[in-house]
Order: structure tokens, then sequence, then C-alpha cells
């Protein structure tokens, strides 16, 4: 069984993920690289490599023979377990529960080789569908306080199969930093009695040095205090606090400037590797006023290193302005 | 000059860094590599390729050739600027100041191969005085609020020079999470009266099951809620709340047990790369209970994803009773 474990200064968890377990022979940091002429698993063909689906998008025989356009499976080596229940206890100063939780892959394509922003809309839209929909699946278990879709693109963003994947993971506690961000919200709305995303957005799309992209529902920008190079976020105009209430004429709109956001880091700075997070509010957190969920895109282009982990600052060697100028003038 | 821009969310802090400006087609994400042939600039006779030193540990002309055993010189390409005001200004709904601050580099030996865990000790013991006295130095200046000491060891965690050297950082603001981690060891000192370094001392010792090494005055443990494989904490038994007040004997005893656990990730691991901090409370929190200082030493041996961008949570895939054990059994 995983185990949850809490720093007992910052109150962070730690996932020991002992079903993952690595020995030290097991490190070759030096030379990593993902198994070659190994059978994809998550190539049509290859199900029986994956534990049984939790679901699919089905489709008619489509060009890479498979019956389904989007397939979301257990994940294999889960950091967290499903069954059973959280037992938080004490070890001495420290604080322990089980790792309870669901960890989930989504195939959004059957093609081994997909790029996430070069499928039909319809596609992405029934990609997105499924992401929201496993998020408010898994939100009628009481164990479970919050939820992470993510999708790592290549192998510097921490992606071990090359298939392309999200994964949706789901927690039995808030994380602080997730914590941090609602507080911050908070505490934005508190003093000024505005949504900090609604003064984001009037300030970017009248100031237009970090817009990249306005489709009326959403904003693409490079944020003020970019973390990284080329990091951006999408922004909605409409509120809302959970991924999980989006529409389906929503999400097509999503669709539409992620599509154009993700295709332009790709023939901008060729196919970076990249992390892509949907920031939402945890279950049982409805209709809050301060928070509303977004996007976050962060490009693996340079290395988080000493003054990172010690500080949480980055040193970003980009302005976002620059970021965001370069990434309007890429064309097709 | 840089800029220090605060995220209106989270307050966290970016160093807009412009003096290492980064184009679009700088980035090699793929195929990032030092570069080779060219002359090091940490090496002895290549005095002149760095910034006039701030100090050098004198000696006399020694194997490399070189009239110093450390040399400290201003890094020259700085994520921050010594000189100037901060001048605090809004920028809209956001905030920012100039990015004032010193980024210095120590070089702890002329010897261009050389790892720290491999020198003599007293030579390890000049480097652990220099960066006392650096962190100690910058403290005059009443614009600097906090310094962060770190090295990072191979590329994948960060060097771009493979001359070892460590770096200085000493910003205007406290950082967010250094502020966390302040606030956690207060909390927890108001809610049991007691210093959280002392009970997780006393714990690990008496459970021994993440103890690795025990000098008296020192312990080397692998953290309970470990974020990395092979994670471990320098802890000092003696009380102290920042680095600059350590003495010489206590640096003596520092560097047997960092040569031991440098020494011990290196065979056991295979010369991992790693950063290594030195987590001291801000300049001007001179002598409370609650906070020590102390030695954070991280391989990069796992590479951080989606997940843990999105949450703060970390998946570990290597239990810390399971890395200790492995560390005591190292053997030269």
């Amino acid at each position: 069984m995983p185990e949850l474990r809490r720093d007992p200064i910052t109150h962070r968890w730690a996932i020991i993920a002992t079903e993952r377990a690595m020995r030290p022979k097991d490190f070759k940091f030096d030379h990593a690289r993902p198994p070659k002429g190994r059978a994809c698993p998550f190539c049509p063909g290859h199900e029986q490599l994956t534990p049984p689906a939790i679901t699919t998008v089905p489709v008619g025989r489509g060009p890479h023979g498979a019956d389904w356009q989007v397939r979301v499976v257990p994940n294999k080596f889960p950091a967290l377990r499903i069954e059973g229940e959280t037992e938080k206890r004490p070890e001495g100063v420290y604080d322990r529960m089980n790792g309870i939780g669901a960890h989930e892959v989504i195939i959004e394509s059957p093609d081994h080789d997909f790029k996430l922003h070069q499928l039909p809309r319809d596609h992405l839209v029934a990609a997105l569908e499924t992401y929201r929909d496993r998020m408010k699946d898994l939100q009628g278990d009481a164990r479970l306080k919050f939820s992470l879709l993510f999708r790592n693109h290549g192998e510097a963003a921490g992606a071990s199969i090359a298939h392309g994947h999200a994964q949706l993971i789901a927690l039995p506690v808030v994380p602080a930093q997730s914590q941090e961000l609602l507080d911050g919200a908070k505490r934005y709305w508190d003093f000024h009695e505005r949504n900090v995303f609604d003064d984001i957005i009037r300030q970017e799309v009248e100031d237009g040095r970090r817009l990249i992209y306005d489709n009326g529902d959403f904003v693409l920008v490079a944020p003020y205090a970019s973390r990284f190079p080329f990091e951006v976020w999408i922004v909605p105009r409409a509120h809302g606090t959970r991924f999980e209430t989006t529409s389906r004429r929503t999400l097509d709109k999503l669709a539409e400037v992620l599509t154009l956001g993700l295709d332009r880091l790709d023939r901008g700075l060729g196919d970076p590797p990249y992390n892509f997070i949907i920031q939402s509010a945890p279950y049982g957190l409805d209709d809050v006023p301060w928070y509303r969920w977004h996007v976050v895109i962060m490009p693996t282009l340079t290395r988080v290193a000493g003054f990172e982990w010690g500080t949480g600052f980055y040193i970003n060697p980009t302005a976002p302005e620059e970021a965001a100028e370069f990434l309007r003038s890429v064309r097709g």
C-alpha cells in the first residue's frame, strides 16, 4: 500500500509510492531512455497490456484499427490505490495515512504519434469531455478531496511512455500548494471585492503585451510573473470554480485556444517538452466567487536547480512580454 | 536591470533575469550540453574570464598552479544586480521591484575535476567558512532580507559549468516558501513548546530506520516525508537559527558528516547529480528558539512532472527507510 507522509514542518505531503518501488540499481539518471522496441501498451491491439478500461469513447473502426477514440485505464503502477481506508495515524512526531486515491490514464487517441493539438476539433472536445467526466465521477467518493488532471509531453517533462496520454490523480487531502492558490485568490477577493482572474483578464487585454490570443471565451496569456520561459495560462472569462462544471460548448471554445497555444509552442520552439495542468478547485468547493479554474502550460526549457528548490523563487531568463510577442508571431 | 515580479494570487516572486536574456533560438532543450573545448573560467590561469574576485582563500602555489584555495567572484551573468534601489511599485494589479541582490560564485578548489567530499578536511572547512563569511558579509546590506547558499552538481541538477562551485544569492524579500518553513517550525513550537528539529533528531536516533550517520554534533537522515529518492538532511544538534553564526569547530564537524554523506551518494549511486542547499533563517531573525539552520541534499534521480508542479505533492518511489539502509551499507 502506498503511503502519504506529512512533513512535520511545512505540512507538505509526499507519496511514498511502494507500488513503483525503485531500488538503487534502478536509477540510470544519466542515460535514462524510454524502453525501445517494446510493444506500446497504449496502441490498439495491445489493450491487454493495460488493466481493463474504466471507460472509452467508442468509434466505428478508425484508421488505426481501434474501436475507441479515447480510452481511460487505471495506471498499471499507481501512485495511489483506490481500495481501502485512509487510516490516518501518527508515527511519533510525524503524520501518515494510507495512499488512498485514484490514478487513471487517459489515452486521447489510438494513434501512437498523435499530438493533442493536431486532433480534429470534435476528437479533442471528446477528450476534454472525458477529462471532465472522470473528474466528476470521482467526486462521488467521499474519501477524495481533490483531483489533478495533467499531461506530461516529452521525456524531459516526465513522460515515461511515448504514446501521448493525460493522467488523473485524485487525493484524500487538498495539497498545501493548491490551498495556497485558493487562499491567495480569496485574499484578493477579500481585499478588493473583485475576482483576481477578472482583473488579470482586464489588464492583459487592455495592455496587450502579454496577450497571445483571445477568442471571447478564453484568453491565452504569458503570466506576469512567469516562472518558466514560455509559460502560458488559459483563463476562462465565464466564472466557474471547478473544471467539472464546464459545458460542451465551453470545452469547444477551450479546444480552440488550446490547439492554437500548443501549435504555436510546437512550431515556434520545435516540439518542446511541456507539462499541462488543469488547476481546478477541490471537491466540495462548489461555487465560490473568488476562485476560477484555469489551465497552465509549462514548457520544460530550463533546469530547476538548487535556488528554485531552496526558495520556491524562479529565475526566468525570458520576459513574458517577449514570449508573448514571439508566440503571437508564429505562423503555420 | 533584472526585475522581481509577484504573482498576484500566490504572492510568489519570479526573477525576470534580463541579464541572462534567452531568445527562442537559445533553447536547445533536447540536446543541451555544456560547451566543450572552451577554456574553463574557473580554472587557475583563466582568472581574467571572471569578474575580479570578491575574496580568496590564499595558498602557497599548489599542485594546480593556483595561489588560491577558494575563490569568490560575482556571477558574470547575475540573476540580480547589487547596484540600485528596489523601487517597489505597482504595475496595474501586479507588484514589481528592481532585481536588486547579490549573486556570487564560490569556487571551492582550483582543481577542475574536484568533488567536494574529496577535498582534504582543512580545505573543505575553509570552503564552508567562506560560505559562512560571504553570507555574513551581505547581511550588512539593509536592502537584503535573505540569502541562499546552494550547489548544483551535474548537468541534470542545473550545473552549467562543469568545474565545481557553489552559488550565493541574496534577495530583497523573504521567499514565500522560506517563510512557510519558518511559519511551520513556529507553529510546531507554539503547539508543543518544543523545537521540531530536536524532536526529529530524538525520534530518528531512537528509531534508527532513517538514520544514516550521527557524529554527536550532526545527524544525517533520510527525512520521513522525503520528496525525492535518496534525499538526505544534515541537522545540527546545537541550536542556531542562522548558518552565519556557526563556529569553525562546528564547521569541522559539519565537514565530516557532509564528506561521509556525499561520498556514500557518490559511491552508492555512481556520482548522481544533486542539489545542495543550506536552509538558513532570513537576515534579521537572529536567535529564535523554533527554527534551526540545516542542510538539504537532493539527488536528481527522477523527473519532476505535471503532478508535482500542479500540487507541490511529490511522488517518491523509494522509501526513506530503504534509502537510509542502502546509504548505511555503502562501503569505501
